[in-house]
């Protein structure tokens, strides 16, 4: 039995590549050191592995159903969630005061790539309501935090983030939903939405939808959106449950993958009278939502990672144990079958995962180590260079996550393609990732067509002096120099290609511009997993370089091998990316609706 | 509603580009003209709307079951199965003395792309049952076509073939299933397969398996296995049916996709009572397996040709009709939003599945003339340019079928994530066509290991040849000129490759030549299409570059724009590609099993 996620590489890019023991000296993180951070990874993983493992094939074979009154979801996914609650993990960053661990984000993060690795559907209805309950604790008032917040931070009430509405799709300048004042203060929503995860479900007694509205009266496009708090039941002011609000379930969507999380339209304000509560300030809802929506999309990334690296590792076990075929210089038909791990061709496929995944999951903590620098040190150049890398960390895993599990499929063949195997479900689970929290091509756009730029380019300044940085760490390691030459070399590529996109941006040539965004975001997204397998395997050198434990030995190898294959088979690739942004290439920009 | 396929683009191909009216000259066709041609093609076009399509997402869903004793299939399956049958295709390609129709194997492989795109799991049925009726019409006794071969060309019985076994996979050479000979000069038959396509269902009153098998004493490896013919229900000599063979289903194999056919293990002779009888002569059972393994895998290059092909129409579909966004450039928020075909990433992602999809289909349909060259003109070097081209046949659309439905997905969004839509099943069902019938790695090392030094390169020499005709064609047209330059030279380091490749096989370095052999695959998979799709447009502006008619002035277009973007987007990725296999690069093969 192969494990979900490997607590060894998790530590190893904590404390080894991030070093995140540093945060201690942080006064929020005051009271914590590297045993509580132990503790609470070592209980995560416990929990993981007892309560969301155990049922990852049971969740996608019983979907929730509807029975035309309620949703019905399995008994296990109801105890996953009590035991998430009852650790404490929802609010594992909040303050004490909230009844909070204030925990570094990071922690979490790695708590967060623990439980999406063993049931990333289960997992996601207390994901959901952890992002949820922060836009409150960020903007609620005191009077909303005491009704809402601490009923989702001890897990009796769920949150959603109800966004998307079916005609609007990725542009949210143009939703239509309505908000109306009322005497009381409050509002009355009216609207629909779709593909809300978690929008309604049977393992909460009240579910708390975060919803985009309109206000009447408010200017159209991105700058008249508002952000309301609607609960499914009405809470009375002694926080007790009252009258059902006119939140109405219109339908299920069925999933390809994903398929224990609930995705639902929901139609507020069906009978006019739905009540929700505007939070913070008019028409500054979309601003608020983005502060959720760029953690949500770093947990995107650690989902697909997560993902990506579950597939490595059971496709990993199974080549090391099936005999199949021989070497290919091996003539004699009575020698006996090799495992298969021996082919070349499967240590490619072994490899490549292994540098998506575990590439991936290190960029997706050295982004988490950024917002607690950002927040709990409230330093500036951390968040800037968070907003930029913030689009390649969601898409870079979202889009090599699947294909790692597409690589995992192949190497267990026929069996893969089966469900009494995992990995075909790893595969159609991880194919949600490139969609949601804004797709591929947005990411492409706001990197390439906004983070560049902002602030004078300084998220770019800063990456590159983490480059730098690495790069000397590393020319002191021999075994690491011969990747240095060609990581600086494309690294050259990637600095004109940016000055040439620039030149055409900010001269007004913005179509020509960004028409091959998803090129750009691609290639920015190989430097940065090279980089980041460079600083990993140079931590890796120097941590247990020269211990003389075998095992030690073969990790290092091991860490050597896939900066090896990812900067030689996977970097290079950017140069032709690179000449076709260069040269504005319209193959695509110029085909016309009627041609094809 | 979008189409499957579409009878244009078929049209095009079999008759501008291929020219299978050329096949009329040979004498086998000599009673066909282009309208029987396109009679056949209309009734396989209807028989795939009425009775293939209408239960597509149904066949899915309502996956075959096993009560204890029966397969159940849907109803919808069986009435398919019979139109099929009635409209008498399985035997489409036979000689008219058996009630064929004599058809030309490309037309044959056009109709099995029709039925592919309308409803893959239900075409698989007949689909088998054509591959091992040519088998026992091939090699089979006169007594056994008349008792197997006429009742499965009536659709009466089924066919399968019965080839990999649970602790062999690939490597047939290694199988254990035994054939004892009686006095009757039969055999009696036992062992266990696994993955066997239609190995038991419903349909059918009887099922012909065509099983490989080791007689007592034969040698061990690939020498020494037979191939036999294996009846679920024995058949009396007056054709009437007898009594149940030894023949078990041990169970159903759960698939991610292809979910309408079963996919079964079987016990042979757990009884000891499985009868089998010896097809063809003793021990050269694997080189009959392979005349229809051969075609079998130019299906399957067919069939996920043609499911790419479906998620490209149903991506078309949408994205023209889906409004959402506007320009980058568009600054107005009033402005009204744009039709998502506009955006040049959805304009990219279209593109893209064309140039792979018609591509593959173009490349599969002129494997198949190679094979009605090979097979009723007796030409020898059609059977040698087909057996070169058959691993990059098998394998190109099997890896970018799945790659275009992926992008349909993404062109759909949310909802092509949901199975409210077609492209989430495209995505899966093509995802079993890198696996069956030999994997990517076996048609790598086929092609690279043998198929590219066969009958001293006679094949890569036709090949080139076939690649300078186009050239000299292309030539005259101004339009495709800047893509020549491009071609020759990656053509270039194409042969340098294989140059380079073959002093290492040839030098005895096997292991070093052969271990990045997936990526030559790929090298050839990019050059082989670039040059289809010169040959394309080439066809395209020959035959209608002159046309008034605005429907083919924007046919000729997009022809053109999809070989622009394959050979200006795709093709350049295999000078990496080289590098890496020239310069012998073992990040991969140098990986060691306990690095991981």
């Amino acid at each position: 039995m192969s494990q979900f996620i490997s607590l060894k590489e998790i530590n190893f890019l904590l404390y080894d590549v991030l070093d995140v023991e540093q945060m201690l000296r942080f006064p929020r993180f005051a009271d914590h050191d590297k045993t509580t951070f132990d503790e609470t990874l070592n209980t995560a993983y416990r929990v993981a592995t007892d309560h969301f493992a155990n049922h990852y094939k049971l969740a996608d074979e019983q979907e929730p159903q509807f029975d035309g009154e309620q949703i019905r979801t399995p008994a296990a996914v109801k105890t996953a969630w009590q035991h998430y609650c009852q650790a404490g993990f929802i609010g594992a960053g909040k303050d004490y005061e909230l009844g909070g661990m204030q925990l570094p984000y990071s922690i979490n993060a790695a708590i967060g790539a623990t439980f999406a690795a063993a049931n990333v559907a289960s997992a996601a209805y207390p994901f959901l309501t952890g992002a949820a309950a922060n836009v409150i604790d960020s903007f609620g008032s005191a009077e909303q935090k005491q009704r809402f917040l601490a009923p989702m931070l001890s897990g009796e009430f769920a949150g959603t983030m109800a966004l998307t509405e079916p005609d609007v799709g990725s542009s949210l300048g143009d939703l239509s939903t309505k908000a109306t004042p009322m005497a009381d203060g409050s509002y009355r929503i009216s609207g629909n939405k779709i593909y809300i995860s978690g929008g309604d479900q049977d393992i909460t007694s009240n579910i708390v939808h975060l919803v985009l509205a309109r206000i009447e009266g408010a200017p159209s496009g991105t700058k008249g959106i508002s952000l309301f708090i609607v609960p499914k039941v009405l809470v009375n002011d002694d926080g007790s449950l009252g009258e059902r609000n006119d939140v109405q379930l219109a339908g299920l969507l069925h999933k390809m993958g994903y398929r224990g999380t609930t995705s639902t339209a929901l139609s507020f304000g069906e009978q006019g009278r739905c009540v929700g509560y505007l939070l913070g300030e008019a028409n500054h809802g979309l601003g608020y939502m983005f502060k959720m929506m760029n953690e949500a999309r770093i947990f995107v990334g650690i989902g697909a990672a997560s993902l990506g690296y579950r597939g490595y590792l059971e496709s990993l076990e199974y080549a090391r144990h099936r005999p199949q075929g021989r070497k290919p210089s091996e003539k004699d038909p009575h020698a006996k079958p090799v495992n298969i791990i021996e082919h070349s061709d499967v240590k490619r496929m072994l490899l490549a995962q292994k540098a998506y995944s575990e590439g991936s999951l290190a960029l997706c903590l050295f982004a988490a180590t950024l917002v607690d620098r950002a927040e709990a040190d409230n330093d500036g150049d951390a968040k800037e260079l968070l907003e930029l890398l913030t689009p390649v960390v969601k898409s870079f895993p979202s889009y090599y996550g699947p294909r790692s599990n597409d690589l995992a499929i192949q190497i267990l063949g026929g069996a893969g393609y089966t469900r009494e195997y995992n990995v075909e479900q790893l595969y159609r689970d991880n194919r949600l990732n490139p969609i949601h929290e804004g797709t591929h091509g947005i990411q492409s756009l706001d990197l390439l067509g906004r983070k560049l730029w902002q602030n004078r380019g300084r998220g770019l300044t800063l990456l590159l002096a983490q480059f730098q940085q690495t790069v000397a760490a590393a020319e002191t390691q021999p075994q690491l120099r011969p990747l240095l030459t060609p990581f600086s070399q494309h690294l050259q590529t990637v600095t004109r290609t940016i000055e040439t996109l620039g030149q055409a941006l900010h001269g007004g040539k913005v179509e020509l511009a960004l028409a091959n965004s998803a090129l750009f975001l691609d290639m920015m997204g190989k430097t940065i997993i090279s980089w980041i397998w460079l600083k990993s395997s140079e931590r890796a050198i120097a941590g247990y370089g020269h211990s003389q434990d075998e095992e030690d030995q073969a990790f290092v190898a091991g860490k050597l091998q896939a900066a090896k294959y990812f900067i030689q088979w996977e970097l290079p690739q950017i140069e032709h990316q690179a000449q076709l942004l260069i040269e504005f290439d319209d193959s695509c920009a110029a085909m016309q609706p009627e041609w094809f």
